[in-house]
């Protein structure tokens, strides 16, 4: 069984994780006998949204603990984890990724990611670990590894595609039910709700997603060197 | 197409809806190419949890504000819909079916039943169409149709057992990954997080709900009298 770290940024799509890619996560990861362990910053969201409105409310909220919303209250301060610890690392998608674990969704290719979120993601690569990311969630990705040429999507928005390409990475058109697998870096992205596609078919891009960092971890461990 | 009214009751399962169960409703009627109509009461939630203490927190939140969440934004006012747009009803579960839509957490079998949701329920009910719940929401039915001799299951809970019964209904025990299907009343429930089990088995219960719930619909159309 590994265990797989799953990043989120709070309760909803418009101002933390996207519910749905979080959910589906977390069901395929139990679904291949693995095990989630969920983190999220501490720190406060950067804007409260009201759903029906789509107007900010003038109140705060945790990242964290509204993210435990989402995990039934089991859930962990990011800063508190180890890489050592993990098999691998997803983050779903939602603006908390573009919001609250980053400043990209203000400032494009000139952002900063949340410096507890990108030590952890560059940790788990540094170890040779997998790295899956959701919807809009690449683009985090694409600034905490600046310049790596990473294979990267978020479906086909030309907008977003042009400011990971400007954070020296390589943008692919996939489709909703598909992933965009880069093995060289051991990094998987899917485009999720960054089209307007119903649930099931998110769904099938989630478990795609899943699948392919579980097979990730599966490899790594087959080719680990025997200690003597 | 049919169209299954799905009632929400906030975003949490310590004080509104449980997103798991949720979530899955929404995919299995995506999947079995249904329509969801999501809606929920427009009223304050009864309590707001810090989801890592588990403590009550002094501020006010919207039960059809925070269920929105979850929908993406697409919600009614339960207040607003109408039985003849519908073909069936499900209630996800979480505490804000025994909080939100009915006061059952804090008065057992004397409880409380919102008026717009019990007025929705027994309409469905009173056209022939089905309705399902999922964890503690049957016993938010169990006292809409109160002395109705119904079967419904909330897993093995004795507690909440007796209360089912004190109304008049009959309980049955029911594994996660299974349903209770009362196929004279056109009820179906499944415990889900009633029991403390995996989320994988809890989206197999609740897929089974839907699919169940899908079939009574169907059996309705092939049976209705053909109009002169």
């Amino acid at each position: 069984m590994a265990k797989i770290g799953v990043v989120l940024s709070g309760c909803g799509f418009l101002d933390g994780s996207e519910i749905h890619e979080s959910v589906f996560t977390l069901l395929h990861i139990a679904e291949l006998g693995h095990e989630a362990v969920c983190m999220a910053p501490n720190i406060d969201q950067t804007q409260v949204i009201n759903y029906l409105t789509k107007e900010e409310m003038k109140e705060k909220r945790n990242v964290l603990t509204e993210a435990a919303r989402i995990t039934r209250g089991k859930i962990k301060d990011i800063k508190t984890v180890r890489a050592d610890d993990l098999d691998a690392l997803i983050f779903p998608g939602g603006f908390g990724a573009a919001k609250n674990l980053s400043t990209f969704a203000a400032k494009g290719a000139g952002c900063e990611v949340n410096p507890d979120v990108s030590a952890l993601a560059k940790a788990i690569h540094a170890q040779g670990k997998p790295i899956g990311v959701i919807c809009i969630s690449p683009a985090v990705l694409a600034k905490i590894f600046e310049g790596s040429h990473l294979q990267l999507t978020i479906g086909n928005e030309a907008s977003v595609a042009k400011q990971i390409e400007l954070l020296g990475q390589q943008h692919v058109v996939c489709d909703v039910t598909d992933v965009c697998l880069d093995s060289k870096h051991k990094i998987v992205s899917t485009p999720a709700y960054m089209y307007d596609k119903p649930i099931h078919q998110v769904a099938a891009g989630v478990a795609k997603l899943v699948k392919s960092v579980a097979e990730f971890i599966e490899k790594s461990k087959q080719t680990m060197p025997v200690k003597p």
